[in-house]
């Protein structure tokens, strides 16, 4: 079946070509785990690793009605509250329903603001219709909205609507952003920072747009506080190998809970304007802080308040999303990023490259629309919106609080408060003879640990591994979203799982 | 502001870090024009560039009062059906309506059978609440739909729901699989053919991943009809520079609008499996056909009506979208992919790599669902569904009619029937006078015309060079989508606006 070609430019190819053939002459596929990409061969993304496979597939099994030590799986993987239980608002819900079917404009059903907040998002869309392709950048009227947002959310700080750009999700625009950031070759490849432990799309993108990933740890003995001490450490390394001009902070911190003061943002911003590094900061848990003491501080905020010495310079993209706070609307994948002192050249190269997938789901970002812009005092849904939202909040903070408790009277586990975001990240003990045993098997010893667990618990939580961490110590991540009394459940079983481990690896 | 590091590894790190510094020793920001990632510098995506910015600027110019020889922009340029006025189909609407706000399942005004399809689509949810996370292929229940739904359409042929995934419109599975597919160096690096004229999507992401973009044309002589042999001439020629392992398909075209033949069909399947080439079939405008005589044949019918001997070797993956047909729903994203005969471990790594976005929007997801899995006889909701889509496609028919018939008669455009899709790419003359000026301005000659035609008649549409041409030849792109009245007024406009302008140059 193959053609011939002449000249010896073909020689290669068709090296290439032959390599495609099996021993016995057979044609082999075109696209084989050897001829693809490799860079995206080195992605890896542990929140839906394989720990989140065998849990499909125990669920499946218990409902095919094979015999586990228990009757539920309990999926503590991953940040997804209205898969817990969570229920959706009922203000956002109804605006996004009158957009989707506006015959329900005439429907005394739903209340007046919810009528008009729909009536002003239809008006911005082509048409009319939520079906209608938006801008690139996201619907004009939203983005207008996310900036008045953001400058009350600063205490006044100016925010221009041309800095925002609507994203599919949190991810979409961390990624696009890193897109435009990574050049060069060998030591001049850019190098990028980001915290140990991480959320896994930071790693995972820098895999797959094959930039250096730049590590610096956070202070667990500190509550993961960032150190500006080790952040240099990592930064003067790196630039032995590499080019850093990137510097990713998760805050609230994912997967570790804290909540940066705002002494140490002051910090970070300085060192990022001494050192020449680009800023991003990941603030998609920014309503999400319930330790006494702790409160959100944008860098926005916190960059125009140390004055134009910094604020005229230091370049800043930062994050946010509908997916986590009180909202949990993870399915609609909306989000946006606000970009501060871009080029302008870079911002049309922005605009650019966000046109090629044409626009974010119109429907997310009416919703995040409906988030930026909530109902006022005195409006009809107002005492509602309000008492759902601190309903949620209030409930998360008090599982925050118990699951740093029960955690901590396990011998063996030790358990920072949970002073922000959705997440614990306990370190727990891993006896010599189970390291032993999973590295034997080419297994992380905490992927050992919370297959074990999985397999006689139910309970399904991530491996720190797969988030990283110090060399020597292991952790795992678990959602504190799991309603309150299933997760008291969780919490106890895990302490006398651990406890049980413990005695028989020892 | 600058600390001082020793080692000679750090020569050219410095030295980058000084090209920061402009001349008069004030720090250059770090993500410039120059700094940033060349390949996405070089990306360029027409459908949404410079003309409709302009576009966007008139618009906003007669809304102030500023008088213009027009009163309305007429954006002809992109394929946005709701925003051309079309409406939303009913049913499909009122099902997600109701996934969105769930009370609405008690209302009595809504059918039955809207009501039992929101339910089912609901209970597939984690928490049933479409805010919640997907798995990352996409909801299993809507997976098992859309194999179903390519069962019936190709005539029984069998779809296994695992090659299924959903996506966030076609425009994001395509990325995906040419992101797997793209590796090597130098004469190595994998060449993707792409029909010439193309979506410029397909040049976009192939610059982005830095692939060869191999071209091959389209024969406009024979209304646009893809020609083996120019697609072996294409080939043999990319061999000396290139590994070319994906022929890219776009079937019914765009922005072209032709209907491939069966035939045609069966010659590519059998080029493609003696070149050792991987198939990626466009099929986003399956819906849309219009000329007596063409009927759409999808590539993976064809392939297994070909027998084992192709079924079983070629690789394959297909792509459709929620944005097109006659549901014409674009602001929400939806799309799914088929893969055939891919290799299982690559297979994994595609699930691995989607899951870093963790899953495409959900609306959108339900969306597609409603479209998979319509209302059948006797339902309810039926007559009216189907009242409705045959109204949506005979006005596109008609559409289509009328673009070519005025069209082809003004001297110097030359337009092929518009067989299927949502485009017109007539052939332009422009006077040899107008392309020197162009030139001498730094503008491809098309773009000179259609920027003309913007600003003396309103009108919208896209140069033919952001899609591709043949050198010396000049079309526009213009979709077939204003309502008919308008639609008319537009085709005399810009046949009375190309004769002056052949007067004017010649």
């Amino acid at each position: 079946m193959k053609r011939s070609h002449s000249g010896t430019q073909l020689a290669e190819q068709n090296q290439n070509r032959m390599l495609r053939m099996s021993e016995n002459g057979a044609q082999e596929r075109i696209l084989t785990l050897e001829s693809m990409n490799p860079a995206i061969r080195r992605v890896e993304y542990a929140v839906r690793g394989p720990i989140v496979t065998r849990a499909v597939e125990l669920e499946k099994e218990l409902q095919q009605g094979v015999k586990k030590p228990f009757t539920e799986v309990i999926k503590a993987n991953i940040g997804d509250a209205h898969a817990m239980g969570q229920k959706p608002l009922t203000f956002l819900r109804q605006v996004i329903a009158l957009c989707l079917y506006p015959e329900l404009l005439n429907d005394n059903k739903f209340p007046e603001d919810v009528k008009q907040k729909a009536a002003r998002i239809l008006q911005a869309c082509g048409g009319s219709s939520i079906g209608s392709y938006s801008a690139s950048a996201g619907v004009e009227v939203i983005r207008q909205d996310v900036a008045k947002y953001i400058e009350k959310r600063d205490g006044g700080i100016a925010c221009n609507p041309d800095n925002i750009y609507l994203s599919t999700g949190a991810s979409d625009s961390i990624v696009t952003i890193l897109k435009l950031l990574v050049s060069g070759q060998g030591n001049s490849r850019t190098g990028v920072l980001i915290p140990i432990p991480q959320y896994p799309l930071y790693s995972a993108a820098l895999a797959e747009l094959e930039a250096v990933q730049v590590n610096y740890y956070l202070d667990e003995e500190n509550c993961w506080a960032l150190d500006i001490k080790e952040l240099r450490r990592a930064l003067d390394e790196a630039r032995r190998h590499c080019d850093p001009k990137v510097l990713c902070i998760i805050n609230p911190g994912n997967p570790t809970g804290q909540v940066q003061s705002r002494k140490c943002i002051e910090d970070v911003i300085r060192f990022a304007a001494e050192e020449n590094l680009f800023l991003m900061a990941d603030e998609v848990y920014q309503d999400n802080v319930y330790a006494q003491g702790c409160a959100f501080h944008s860098f926005k905020k916190v960059l125009f308040e140390m004055g134009p010495k910094y604020s005229d310079v230091v370049e800043l993209a930062s994050f946010h999303s509908t997916s986590k706070g009180f909202m949990g609307e993870c399915g609609f994948r909306g989000g946006y990023m606000e970009v501060v002192n871009m080029d302008p050249a870079v911002k049309e190269q922005l605009t650019k490259l966000v046109s090629v997938r044409l626009c974010p789901p119109v429907p997310g970002q009416a919703l995040l629309d409906v988030i930026m812009n909530p109902p006022k005092p005195g409006e009809p849904s107002y005492k509602q919106y309000m008492a759902e939202k601190q309903a949620v909040l209030g409930n998360l903070a008090e599982k925050a609080r118990l699951t740093e408790e029960i955690l901590n009277q396990a011998p063996g586990i030790q358990c920072n408060p949970v002073q922000g975001a959705m997440y614990s990240f306990p370190r727990i003990e891993i006896p010599e003879r189970a390291v032993k045993l999973a590295k034997a098997e080419g297994q992380a010893p905490d992927m050992f640990f919370c297959m074990k667990l999985l397999e006689e618990t139910g309970i399904c939580v991530v491996p720190g591994s797969g988030f990283g961490q110090r060399e020597g110590t292991h952790h795992f991540r678990m959602t504190i979203l799991p309603p309150t009394d299933k997760l008291r459940i969780l919490l106890e079983r895990l302490k006398d799982f651990h406890q049980k481990f413990l005695q028989e690896y020892s």
